[in-house]
């Protein structure tokens, strides 16, 4: 890189901390997700199932597993938000331990249609912690990535406003032929303004 | 937000701006999506068809329509790459003159099967404006945010070092029951060393 391009970089590394300061109230630490690039044909990644960005500093996926760590570790996470009951597996709590990651459980069941019954509150709280920055940068999973974590993505949608069948279409994303219509209704129910808009999240539009 | 919370996230955004200044040529600048989060119920924001993140500063999207442009105000665009051959309509061309967006048009003839020839140089082209950090927030489209846009946002995963299979997964989720071989070939040997990695990228894993 030309001494010329890493100037203008800077400067433009400069404004944008500015405006970082301005809208710290709505953005918070969204820094953090290094993009490797590199040269060479290497393709070594392995993101876990139905990984995505949701938002700055949000991530989903599906379960985790070892194969995924190194990818993970690019992603400098603070925590992990797990929605399902089952206990933590050795290796992937090790992981945590070993590169300070904290883990948020919400043992959420992985009901199946027509015995449906997704826990309002809990979504809440999982939503809480996705919600404030300093658990930045968070992957929520379950265990596909489907339905559990696609209903608090959902949510999370509502609360940016975005309308419902633009919610539905992302959620249909990863669900693909799974989405399950109870899933769609409870996204439709959620009452977003149950969720407390605190932390560093702003009430402007 | 009281006073405590405010001054514990002003200190980590001010360990977030010290690891942007570390990471800066393999970040560059990711703060500029302000995550809308409003009480009320009003859901109004429609983001255009197939639309994601795909990275720090990177979005990826089917056409957008005015009713969408509401929606893109909030992403504070600096840029656009659009991947079709056709004119911008006139209600875009106004929409980016308002909000100060540069437009990058590379005309992609939007081939069907079997008579496929995707141009890898202009791929590549489209992939050097991705790059530059000085372009970010970037919005990348074509028509229906399915095949040139997963071939650029796949031939960038490479890049990134995304095995193949997370990679094609990651296409054939936006592209449904319309993904092609072909453009999955395309990626599968588009050659990374082709692309020149300087702006604002690392060689650094």
């Amino acid at each position: 890189m030309g001494e010329d391009t890493k100037t203008r970089v800077k400067e433009s590394q400069e404004e944008g901390r500015q405006e970082m300061w301005r809208s710290i109230e709505i953005v918070g630490s969204v820094e953090k997700w290094a993009s490797t690039v590199v040269v060479g044909d290497e393709l070594n990644f392995i993101p876990p199932l139905n990984f995505a960005m949701v938002d700055n500093g949000v991530f989903r996926s599906g379960f985790p597993h070892s194969a995924n760590f190194s990818f993970l570790q690019t992603l400098n996470l603070r925590s992990i938000i797990y929605l399902c009951p089952e206990p933590y597996p050795e290796a992937n709590t090790e992981f945590l331990k070993s590169n300070e990651i904290r883990l948020f459980q919400f043992g959420i069941e992985g009901y199946k249609e027509p015995f449906v019954n997704i826990p309002e509150d809990t979504i809440r709280e999982a939503l809480n912690v996705v919600l404030d920055v300093r658990n930045h940068p968070v992957l929520i999973h379950c265990n596909r990535g489907k339905h559990r974590t696609g209903c608090v993505v959902g949510c999370l949608r509502k609360l940016q406003r975005w309308c419902l069948s633009s919610v539905f279409d992302e959620y249909q994303r990863f669900a693909a032929a799974k989405a399950r219509v109870s899933d769609q209704r409870f996204m439709e129910l959620f009452d977003v303004s149950s969720v407390p808009i605190s932390f560093s999240c702003s009430n402007k539009v």
